[in-house]
């Protein structure tokens, strides 16, 4: 791996961040700027350069140089940013309305110079407060099927597509998945974690060898099969929303994959709110998986037909037989993700955040339960009720 | 893609050839040398070397640039030589019983300097004049599993699986069998070489539709599915042999693709030679690939049960269900070599070479029949002898 950017690396400050801003014209010579540095300081550093006059604003992201992520130490190399940056401009040119503008970037020094974002708000932290963002399936199905088409075999030649498959080749990050999603939580591992009232659950989930079967096609997939340019971390935690306006960030996972993989991984998030609502704002989120898949489908099938370049498009049955396969591997993805996200290392705070225990434990039931039917009965569902009777069974909030 | 080997590039003569095996040390001081080119001057130079004292060899393998190969101009870059001289280390080193020991490789000259083979036969030409080659099957069946279970996520860690799979990126060959392979035969298009007498046959080809969509389905495996680092073109052809050697040769269409390609791929070579033969010579032809498969799972099961890596190897049904994904997809990959050779771009000496015309139509369309039979009924056929009895059904001989 090319170690050539991590020499002339330099973290920035919130001074050279504005220095910066100026050398790039960024801002009128009259602005008057302020800078705050608002990541999380673990990953990356994400500066928010704002000026008081115009009140216009841009975000710096910079990664972080062996970000410490992952127990003691799981280093990363500054390539994610390289990486991010890349796929926010592909993704930008396929889909504008909903990918933040990217003005410059600088790979020595891992920084991304993008669109200001902060008139939205991240869509896990809104859904939590009870918003329930009416345009954002739309918008998210409409994301997901042009990037993934665009950067299919079937709209693009075949050499091109090869070549941004090994420019967008991303081991460190995928191995993160790979470990995380498809592997720790389907054995007894540190990583791992979960409440002592999850133990009896998680143990048969351990010895349920039929899930592990299935679990390890998943992974086969998401390791061998090169469909689409994936998002690659497409929960609710990389979308920016409001009422009106969507945008979908953070794409450092960003690598050639299954199509199903972000259908499936948007699906689980979605699933993870209606699994702790009630009533009416619970009937919001399933409507949001329903409209996610219409409108992807809807949006794939017209581009198929209007913009399909493989020989293959016309014949029939062919498009069909593709988005079945897309649905199935999203449900299991989405399987995938309800098991990790409870039992694994990195949970949500959709569940996480219940304080009441016996409801937290019941919602976590509730996804680990979800998460084996989806995974485990996926073959042959041809509707997207599936997904939603899976979630909506009342047999889902008690022992099993 | 870079260019930099072509500007440095210079074409040997054979006078060169021999400077060069003198600079590298390859012969004693006292040898007396000689060289002959014996390739086809059209895609590559072969310079074969001797010492008349020792009487010990070797080959001189040299990429011509931008080579013509298709119809008027299909230009090739010298990227080829190195994935050829790369592909055969690696598959030396996972099996040298089976693969020619490279001495010396050049990428800016695009050559290879190998061990000298010439004490055996290309398997095709030995087969049409009647040889069996005994050992071949269980060779090729040990050669297949080793290589392609070495260079698969289940023996290696997916990281530098990921760096093989961008090393041996191979989109200009790729295209080739893409074009020629999944794509052309179906399709009333150009470069198609058919008899006249084939012309109602091919005509009902191009309009089973659902043919059609089997075929894109194992043309997008072919695209997508990075299982293992297939040789890629693993035909009779690509195989030097004796009664008790054999070599694998020509990895120039390495790279990483669905398992069963190289088996279905092997499968089919043996079946031309079956669709030709009679009586025993015919069984013995259906007994390799029978061999081939019993020898390629066994060894493929022990390196499993051995070496595997990935935390899922141990799962009940996961073995089983990976032999059988190999198996349906060889079959369905062997059915589109048999098309392809029979009415495509580049066919095969085993058919073209049948004399009586009328015995070489009837060879012809059961090498159809059987292609077609194989693509479309190759699901949930568990059991090798799909693919014998599909060649040894009397209707093959008859029109339908």
């Amino acid at each position: 791996m090319n170690q050539q950017p991590q020499s002339a690396y330099e973290p920035l400050s919130e001074g050279s961040a504005i220095l910066l801003t100026k050398k790039l014209g960024l801002f009128n010579e009259t602005a008057s700027l302020e800078c705050r540095e608002i990541g999380d300081g673990n990953l990356n550093y994400v500066f928010h350069i704002t000026d008081s006059n115009s009140r216009k604003g841009i975000i710096i992201k910079q990664a972080l140089p062996f970000a410490k992520v992952i127990g003691e130490a799981w280093p990363l190399t500054l390539k994610r940013a390289v990486i991010e940056a890349n796929a926010l401009k592909l993704f930008g040119k396929l889909c504008p309305e909903y990918v933040p503008e990217v003005y410059y970037a600088d790979e020595e020094l891992a920084i991304t110079v993008m669109e200001d974002l902060s008139h939205l708000t991240i869509t896990r932290t809104g859904f939590i407060e009870g918003e329930s963002y009416p345009l954002l399936s739309r918008h998210i199905g409409e994301y997901m099927a042009k990037t993934l088409f665009h950067t299919s075999d079937f709209a693009i030649e075949h050499g091109r597509k090869k070549e941004l498959a090994v420019q967008f080749s991303n081991p460190e990050l995928c191995k993160i998945t790979e470990s995380f999603v498809f592997t720790d939580p389907f054995f007894d591992v540190e990583s791992n974690d979960f409440e002592e009232e999850l133990k009896a659950e998680v143990v048969l989930l351990w010895n349920d060898s039929e899930l592990q079967l299935e679990a390890a096609k998943l992974k086969k997939s998401f390791i061998t099969e090169q469909e689409a340019l994936l998002h690659g971390d497409l929960h609710t935690g990389s979308i920016f929303a409001c009422e009106t306006e969507t945008k979908v960030i953070d794409p450092e996972f960003a690598f050639y994959g299954p199509i199903g993989f972000d259908v499936g991984q948007f699906f689980a998030n979605l699933l993870f709110q209606a699994i702790t609502r009630k009533g009416k704002d619970r009937e919001l989120m399933f409507k949001h998986v329903e409209v996610t898949w219409d409108v992807f489908t809807e949006t794939f099938r017209t581009l198929w037909e209007n913009e399909g370049m493989e020989a293959f498009c016309k014949t029939k049955g062919y498009l069909d037989y593709i988005l079945q396969k897309i649905l199935e591997d999203a449900f299991g993805f989405a399987g995938c993700e309800l098991i990790r996200r409870t039992i694994g290392l990195s949970h949500v705070k959709d569940l996480d955040g219940i304080e009441n225990t016996a409801e937290r434990i019941a919602a976590k039931k509730a996804a680990l339960q979800a998460g084996k039917i989806l995974i485990k009965q996926r073959k042959n569902k041809t509707d997207i009720s599936f997904i939603i009777n899976t979630v909506k069974k009342p047999a889902l909030t008690v022992n099993y």
